[in-house]
């Protein structure tokens, strides 16, 4: 069985090359809303699932305990493209909690932003932990621990007590067992678990409506939910898929992207959670993709619909800004 | 109809990502030695059919007339990563021809090789033309035009002369009807038409083996060849694809990426020709795919296929340099 076609690139009047994948959609209940592809595969949610690995930072009361703001969690659930902000406010989180990058163990890299990798080119001899693009996330995770009394050092592996919380939180949201068999390393070395698409779905619908959760999960849950709706700019970056969706219609709609061709989104008010993943990992495809399912939600406001429309199906420009090509989605998602 | 799933990308011991493909070997004579997906479907070749677009120059006289060695002929035909070495060379050319940048027309860019990159914003304020990846072959447009007494000017549209030109070239290599209704816009602005798969790789296998070309369109085909198998690094650049490739069998090998995953190959003393598309566009699993082709047409030399398959499977590391999946290619293909 193969996955359906959901995104084109065009060139002149031809279709160059073309995207497969798998989305679902789901309510707090677990109902079906939209499933396209074989949406029972186990997928790596990868970076999509941070607002899940972030509940332990707020559950625990590290959040409060360190005044952490909406800035502050919404980077914790971030991929962020290491601009000057992130950095600073990945230093001021550890801080807080008596540490610095030293702690960080995701190791380094540039930023995957052509710009920002050209002013950190200006200014840094080779970046720091703090400029990897979970530094957040990581930062959030050392700061759970300290506030816990944790030991920090190996906080990234798999039979420390963190992971096994974050696993245990993951299980009970995504509905899926999460074990050494369906166990991967993420880039930045800590544990990822492939688990069945819709799960992920669900677990985001659970998150943004607190059906099915204790109260403090629930609380915790909107917290993150509102502080990445509330600070989308920390959640991604400059020009990035996640903060533009965000932005698009404020406090309404949530968007996380994972390596490989994943999304999750949530649209709160309406109950629902999306998970989605390009079959060959494309981040072009995914976005057109969260974009178009998005849209699928709101038929009924013209505004909103069309400027998804316009993040789903969008002109290629080549270096003399000539229009080349398109990006655009297939009907079997855009109807 | 959907085609074979030729490349998987691994995570723990799971499949997390599929490239889908068509890849197809042919001989002189067009004889189909290799057939997978379909190989009859058009494809935009993009550069990888650079060495074709470069027959003008050479067949003119005007690489003889402005002194070029097998340097400069790469170059010609090559995607280049923006080295220093090469931005020097195709400055050199254009100066062969009493030009200079200002008469390139393919726009700038910064170099997509993310250690030049660095090096490139350390040392420029923005990057020029000639650093663009085609100002190899451009500055042999120019120069050919320059040769035959041709209005450089406007040298990238579909109605100027050499594209003219070219667009013989090709049609009569490839077999195929070249047209606006297959043309798109390339990167650099130059026409590119789509064509059958299995006719692009019948245009490498006559370059290569000079079947059924006339004398002299045999002779400038085999030393833009073998100008490319001599000087690797100008045809890509440091620990690029193409590069290492040819590196592996000097003289033996040659091969040349395009955008959005397409991949040429020859080997010249086998009369073989390959052409091959990664149905979603993905430039690691064109890699993958021309490397293990390659290594079926090697399966006597096996420290040639050794080398082969070790550029077709490749593990991935993480930013803490841990081993963390792998890029392989499915039996499909490696059969």
């Amino acid at each position: 069985m193969s996955n359906p076609v959901l995104v084109e690139v065009t060139r002149g009047n031809l279709v160059e090359s073309r995207h497969r994948g798998t989305v679902v959609a789901v309510d707090g209940d677990g109902r079906t809303l939209l499933s396209l592809g074989e949406t029972d595969a186990a997928v790596f949610p990868r970076s999509a699932c941070k607002a899940m690995q972030a509940l332990p930072l707020v559950e625990s009361g590290a959040a409060d305990a360190y005044g952490f703001g909406a800035k502050a969690l919404a980077l914790a659930c971030s991929s962020h493209s290491g601009e000057p902000e992130h950095v600073a406010l990945a230093a001021e989180m550890l801080a807080a909690a008596g540490r610095d990058h030293h702690a960080l163990e995701c190791g380094a890299h540039w930023s995957s932003d052509q710009k920002t990798l050209i002013a950190q080119a200006r200014s840094l001899e080779a970046p720091s932990a703090l400029h990897n693009n979970c530094s957040g996330k990581h930062a959030g995770f050392i700061c759970a621990c300290c506030h816990s009394g944790t030991e920090v050092s190996g906080y990234i592996g798999y039979d420390h007590p963190l992971q096994q919380e974050i696993r245990g939180v993951m299980a009970s949201l995504t509905g899926a067992i999460l074990a050494r068999d369906n166990c991967g390393v993420d880039g930045c070395s800590i544990p990822t678990y492939a688990v069945p698409l819709k799960g992920l779905a669900h677990g985001f619908a659970r998150m943004a409506t607190g059906i099915g959760l204790g109260p403090g999960r629930a609380r915790a849950s909107r917290r993150l939910i509102d502080a990445c709706m509330a600070e989308p700019f920390y959640v991604a970056g400059t020009k990035r898929a996640c903060t533009r969706l965000m932005k698009l219609a404020p406090g309404r709609i949530f968007a996380k992207t994972g390596a490989e061709g994943v999304f999750c989104a949530a649209i709160p008010e309406k109950g629902i959670g999306i998970a989605l993943k390009c079959e060959d990992g494309a981040t072009r495809a995914a976005e057109a993709m969260v974009a178009a399912t998005l849209a699928r939600f709101f038929a009924d406001e013209p505004e909103i619909h069309a400027g998804l429309m316009a993040q789903a199906n969008h002109s290629i420009r080549n270096w003399n800004r000539m229009h080349v090509g398109d990006v655009r989605v297939t009907d079997a998602l855009a109807a």
